[in-house]
């Protein structure tokens, strides 16, 4: 039973004075601390300060001679394409490297997919009566906004432990046609940080699907985002699809935004080789090439994935004190008091805090009055709503450390002060059978 | 009269004859020589070296004192965007400046229109039971190639001294409301050097059109590469369409990609407010912002638009050499010969040749054989035909100047020998009445 199942009437009120007098108190401070974005801390990018100048005045040929200045190259250059495949696990001829940003690349794949299909598919999915897609959730907004954006019915399913329930998922994609394709965050999942078992990895790439070009998104933007003693496992997706007779299912994306410059990293796309010649076969229209510099740049900062992996190693020293101090204020304030729950991710950008079911707008609201800013609440969900609206998304990388500290103590104060509140209008009330 | 006219059959065999030897000297000589694309030269990148170690270590913050190594910031950084707001002479408000590719701007606009519509507009276009695109030819195979893939179908206008035919242009605008768009390089257009001039600059953007959201894709790709003593006069298409009641009618794009390095320039698209309020509404979906950090890096290169156009000198001086060889050569071979006519550009990175009707296919076959490769014959039409089949586009800026003049050497000497052959089998044909 949890703390404040156990209190009385007398105790609750004390404590709904206590709670109150504190976030007066937070109230008359005139706090402005920002917690919305998974953005990486000056601190952070810091750590890449060489690339400002890299890659030199003298420097601008790829290992195989290729003046990266110029013009060419649509798929990016053998060192970059080299470090996505080691990022990803999978062959480097399987590797398109592009521009900055992995978001333009999956809303590049659902927009190819739309005009024109994809291997193994009837056609264009724009002919289709009806698109849907999954969204494991909580999850990433910005994926469920992409394909909202794109006409997609966003299908809600539950995120578990260890992945997307999956009872849920194989009913869905064995019995509807619509179903064209599901989001996945595999690794330190946006945002509850889980990570997919092997278990779903393979029953993900095995499945019937009733679409027969199904696709799992498979965005693995945390790849070597860790923050315990060694990496989640995460079983090869890549090799798994293929294993399972199901080669084009999956497109895998990655990018070093969250390990160079968030907004000058290169991000790549990976798939089997029916899926890289289809895209290459568009990519030819849209584009003479990418900016093979940054690409370049890149390579210089991590000549092989040994070096990308020290450097992580350092983004984790400067994250992983953050994330702590959310844990510790949490279990301080709400350990024991039942009003919320939340995740202890081992790598990523997010800690995801689940409240009693119907607190978390008003949390997020209150939170807003004391100057602290929160994602909005439901923003993890399709369309922006929460069925049991509890669910709140931390982003504790980019504040300082003790802004962070500061904003949890008002998040706390914030839910202990909505449930204390919810318990003594129940109390109050007469009972009914 | 023509020299080849003049020629009786004795002489026109004795010219065969030394034309033949010509070209055999040539095919034995094993060339390689590649004259097909519009690439800058080493020598021109190498004018923006600097670039490759800027923005150096500590610089990373825009005038306004945005981290430029982290996310955000759609439309680019207000250096940049200004400096575009020079090249395309329009409010800095209208400009979004992106990625390293021009033409991934205009895939995307028309990407946007396809899937949604654009302002004005009556909605999506592939709604519509046609779609046509006018294409002024020669043109740009890579403009032509992008709305063919993507499912309009490619009308021909021809392309005269001073723009587009305008007789040809207005009555497609006018009556076919299919035609929802027409491709334009209005300065230095590839590949035929010229310059639209105010009139047409004028009635483009003012021509009544059966398309309520007909667009002009204006590449400006040539602003700033001049060739001669000054810019070739260009009226401003913006004010143009705003003057016109049609300003929402022209989408403006350009480059550095000719500027700095061709493979990791900054791309910028203007349009009206409205035009530029939708294209944010959608970017916002697809991407997180550009790579500011290169903005940046182009922003220090060029503090002001002086600066800018002071390294396009240093372009001049490196260009136009290569293009006064390939006018040499030319002259001094096909001259009075009547087997060719070419034009004169004052910038860009092209010269357009006309060989007689009939001939061109034939003539870079020829050349191909003595090792030299020019673009295709007909790339510069829709679909790759010439319907006259005399048009071929030299590309001089890539090779060395000896490299230029010895393929200019084989190009004339194929001209001749196609020239010759054809009179001789005409006048070896009897007359027929």
């Amino acid at each position: 039973m949890d703390k404040l199942d156990r209190l009385g009437a007398a105790q609750l009120a004390s404590l709904q004075a206590e709670v109150s007098a504190r976030f007066d108190a937070f109230c008359r401070r005139g706090l402005d601390l920002d917690m919305t974005r998974g953005k990486p801390s000056p601190q952070q990018l810091d750590l890449s300060a060489p690339m400002l100048e890299l890659p030199g005045r003298a420097d601008f040929r790829s290992d195989d001679g290729v003046d990266c200045r110029n013009y060419g190259g649509l798929d990016g250059i053998g060192e970059t394409r080299a470090l996505f495949a080691a990022i990803l696990d999978v062959p480097a001829a399987n590797v398109v490297v592009g521009g900055n940003s992995s978001l333009t690349l999956m809303h590049d794949a659902l927009v190819r997919a739309l005009l024109f299909g994809v291997p193994g598919g009837p056609g264009a999915w724009r002919e289709c009566p009806q698109l849907k897609f999954l969204c494991p959730s909580p999850g990433y907004d910005r994926h469920f906004a992409l394909t909202e954006h794109l006409g997609f019915e966003l299908v809600a399913v539950d995120m578990g432990a260890a992945g997307p329930e999956l009872a849920q998922v194989r009913g869905l994609v064995r019995e509807d046609p619509a179903v064209k394709g599901m989001w996945c965050v595999p690794r330190y999942s946006n945002p509850t940080g889980i990570s997919y078992s092997a278990a779903v990895v393979q029953e993900l790439a095995s499945m019937p699907t009733a679409a027969p070009d199904f696709r799992l998104f498979w965005d693995n933007a945390y790849a070597e985002h860790h923050l315990g003693p060694a990496p989640a496992p995460l079983e090869n997706v890549f090799a798994a699809c293929h294993g399972a007779g199901n080669p084009e299912r999956v497109l895998m994306f990655a990018s070093t935004s969250k390990m160079t410059f968030a907004g000058a990293g290169v991000a790549a796309v990976a798939g089997s080789d029916a899926n890289i010649a289809d895209l290459k076969r568009h990519l030819a229209f849209q584009s003479i090439g990418p900016d093979k510099v940054n690409q370049l740049r890149h390579a210089r900062m991590f000549p092989d994935p040994a070096a990308l992996r020290a450097h992580m190693q350092r983004h984790a020293e400067l994250v992983r004190p953050k994330f702590e101090i959310v844990q510790e204020v949490l279990e301080r304030e709400l350990g024991d008091s039942g009003a919320a729950v939340w995740t202890l991710p081992e790598g990523g950008y997010f800690i995801s805090l689940d409240t009693q079911d119907g607190c978390a707008r008003e949390v997020v609201a209150l939170a807003q009055r004391a100057g602290v800013r929160l994602t909005a609440a439901g923003a993890t969900f399709p369309y922006g709503r929460d069925p049991r609206d509890r669910n709140i998304r931390i982003a504790p990388t980019f504040p300082p450390l003790e802004d962070i500290r500061l904003a949890m103590e008002v998040l706390a104060v914030c839910i202990l002060w909505v449930a204390v509140n919810r318990r003594l209008q129940t109390s109050a009330q007469p009972a009914t059978s």
